[in-house]
């Protein structure tokens, strides 16, 4: 890894706009920088404390490629922990490739993508799970995302951690302490505590790995299978919570025959909804296709709503129940929530029997709304919202949404369990340490203690350039 | 026109990236930033001097939305000469939304297009031909186009309009005061040295206003004509120069029926290349539809390339000869450079006998070249670039690229012109007075000292949002 050089990127999005942003990071930046800027007020920018602004020009030679705020980082004061300088220009793109071709000539390197990241984490700015975290912020969408990436970047899940890897390790050394003076027999670790110890250690990463399961949804947006008959209004119903014209919604049964996807934002939550061909017994080919396919997207859904259709007297038919009971007998622990739609063509007694009918069906949430006019929507948003489990979000708990954070918990459990083991069979010390040590690699893992070229490589090209 | 309030806009271009920037003005910013900025240093907002950074976190009540750089720029040190915020946050359109609402919130007004621009304007950090410039450096494309906007930015031609405003301000004030003596009969305004410059304003109003069919076409590229018979090869001969496939290339006579542009930089001046379907006789009344616009385009090109055929025998045709005369007959003025592609298929003596015949017709410019091997393709730039006139560009002398700009000199010269009728007739100084005071008026419409609503709004609305 090769980090004695200087590098440059634009830190903005590409394209045209009032402000573009230059970002260049290294030990030679200032004299890189200082001999093509020349600064307003004379001064020159060698001598210029950290986080200091300057309003001067990018000069190649004679000509003036623009007028340019500088602004100064001095190391280790900056995000990269390096001295860097970040170059405000207008946002051309003629510029911009202007001033990153001059500052290439005076001896800057292209970036890769998220090296400024990657030399934040290897210059201690940051440890790994941290640096990952803010591609994530920078990729969140909803609050949800964003508050998970946000608890991560400063450290929440490094923290805790970081605690339970000090702890193993201190008993470690009593342990590892024992095996220089295993001749006397002494024991310098107390067998009980570690017991204990090691059982915390165990809830602890039980609660994070369950909070993968949470962390991964909100992270990537829950699923939500729209089922019910073609035609019954999936299509309206989805575009009335998009407030979009995203499905195509049409007169003719059956139009929705592959699932469309859209996501959207309630409540600060990420929702993933998708649309099925619903369930309907037909003779069409095509249409076993997509009933099959329904089943599955439920299987993948975290709620289903089932979008019921109405008789022409403006009723339940009997085989909705069915459909409805077989989708309960197929996921009875997923949350099912019948919705009838088209309640503005209903009058009240034909409300009532609906009512009557469907309230009878065990474990059945009935929400009565009508897509057309946009009554009832916002209760079936409540509704949807009250079948996530927000509650750690709410908590500011840590959760865990990173699968290679996961996999590293998963497998830091497994060597815990191992010692647990180990320490009931009364294990000799030296044993003990090989399983410790394990666990103390995989914790080492999650916060780049224990890293490698490959890892770091997969980790940060993900990342964007100029990150 | 409201200044009295404080303006959020994001200033990068929208979507993903490692950095964007939010930046805000007015009176009330640091009391709207302040109390959602907490400094890691937990120093003060309100306490810092401009042209600092201060690291730290945006926070809505308990919640943080983000790690930022906020950069403080105290009024009048700043682009639009208020009190200035700009908040460098992660680059997520999510976390851009919610500091820009958070802003708003808390009393911000969005900013219309080129609002911090106006604001400069009205605060007289820039007159109104650098704010123009502003909009034209983004938008610069090329060198050319750079540094006119980069010289007109920073106030090369404002310089020049005050200078003769000023000189014939002077002699105004002389020619006024006479007003106020007029029983006395004074002369206080020389009028020898008045005619004197006046001559001197109408040859660099004529300078200025003749330099801008160059600056035009600097900034909106040159156009160049490419001519010849179908399947001739201007297809590939653009793709060489383009060194990109955007026209279509087919062996198909007569494929280039409509005129195709395209864009290219050379030697750092911007060219617009002009595919065109040629003028070869025909019955098919597609392809003579096509002449006519060939004729067309050839008279709104500056330079035309004529791309002659080769015989299967590898001469050339009289034919050919004939259709060079009557393009040289109907636009005897511009340019000519015939261009004999595909030398690559040719032996010595075909090339030598070619050469004798075109080198026959007057003011010819003989090009060989092979679009396929790309051999001549960089005598063809050279020489394209010779037709045009950079020595004003090379001078670094003003020039005149916006038609606002061209049409208030013409308005100024023709008031010139009337006060120089007038001296010459010996017409009373309350008489020249009314001129000079329009041609005054002229000058101040560019540098914006003469200025009204609509004229700002029409200008600044072509601004992007945050500039």
């Amino acid at each position: 890894m090769k980090l004695n050089d200087t590098i440059v990127a634009l830190a903005t999005p590409s394209g045209a706009g009032a402000i573009s942003i230059i970002r260049v990071s290294g030990p030679e930046v200032i004299s890189i920088v200082a001999p093509v800027f020349k600064a307003k007020s004379g001064k020159k920018l060698e001598d210029q404390p950290s986080h200091t602004l300057h309003l001067g020009n990018i000069i190649d030679a004679e000509r003036i490629i623009d007028e340019v705020l500088v602004s100064v980082f001095r190391a280790p004061k900056s995000y990269t922990g390096e001295e860097t300088i970040e170059i405000s220009c207008h946002g051309s793109p003629y510029i911009q490739q202007e001033i990153i071709q001059l500052m290439i000539r005076k001896g800057c390197r292209s970036a890769e993508a998220g090296e400024f990241t990657l030399r934040a984490f290897l210059n201690g700015k940051m440890d790994l799970s941290q640096a990952e975290a803010v591609a994530d912020l920078i990729s969140s969408e909803n609050q949800a995302s964003h508050q998970m990436a946000i608890q991560q970047m400063r450290g929440g899940f490094s923290n805790e951690i970081q605690r339970l890897r000090q702890e193993l390790l201190d008993f470690a050394s009593l342990i590892e302490l024992e095996l220089d003076f295993a001749e006397e027999d002494v024991e310098f670790a107390n067998r009980d505590q570690f017991k204990e110890l090691i059982s915390r250690i165990q809830q602890v990463l039980k609660r994070l790995i369950d909070s993968f399961a949470t962390g991964n949804v909100l992270k990537n947006g829950i699923p939500v299978a729209i089922v019910g008959e073609p035609n019954v209004g999936k299509s309206t119903l989805l575009n009335s919570l998009l407030n979009e014209e995203r499905a195509i919604v049409s007169e003719i049964a059956g139009t929705t025959r592959d699932t469309i996807e859209d996501e959207m934002a309630i409540g600060g939550v990420g929702f993933r909804f998708i649309d099925t061909a619903g369930i309907r017994e037909t003779q069409d080919i095509v249409e076993s296709i997509g009933i099959k396919r329904t089943f599955e997207k439920i299987s993948q859904a975290q709620v289903v709503l089932y979008l019921s259709p109405l008789t022409p007297k403006g009723g339940i038919d009997d085989a909705v129940l069915i459909e409805i009971e077989k989708i309960k007998n197929r996921f009875p622990q997923k949350p099912l929530l019948i919705v009838i739609n088209k309640i503005d063509l209903l009058n009240e007694s034909e409300i009532r029997e609906i009512k009557n009918k469907l309230n009878g069906i065990e474990g059945a949430n009935l929400l009565l709304l009508s897509a057309k006019t946009g009554s009832g929507v916002e209760e079936l948003k409540d509704k949807l919202l009250d079948f996530v489990n927000t509650g750690a979000l709410r908590n500011n708990n840590t959760i865990v949404t990173n699968s290679r954070h996961y996999n590293a918990l998963l497998s830091a459990l497994e060597e815990i369990n191992k010692v647990q083991d180990g320490l009931n069979a009364n294990l000799s010390g030296d044993l003990l340490a090989i399983d410790i040590r394990q666990a103390l690699h995989h914790f080492g893992e999650i916060t780049g203690e224990i890293t490698n070229d490959d890892l770091l490589g997969n980790i940060f090209t993900n990342f964007c350039i100029g990150k």
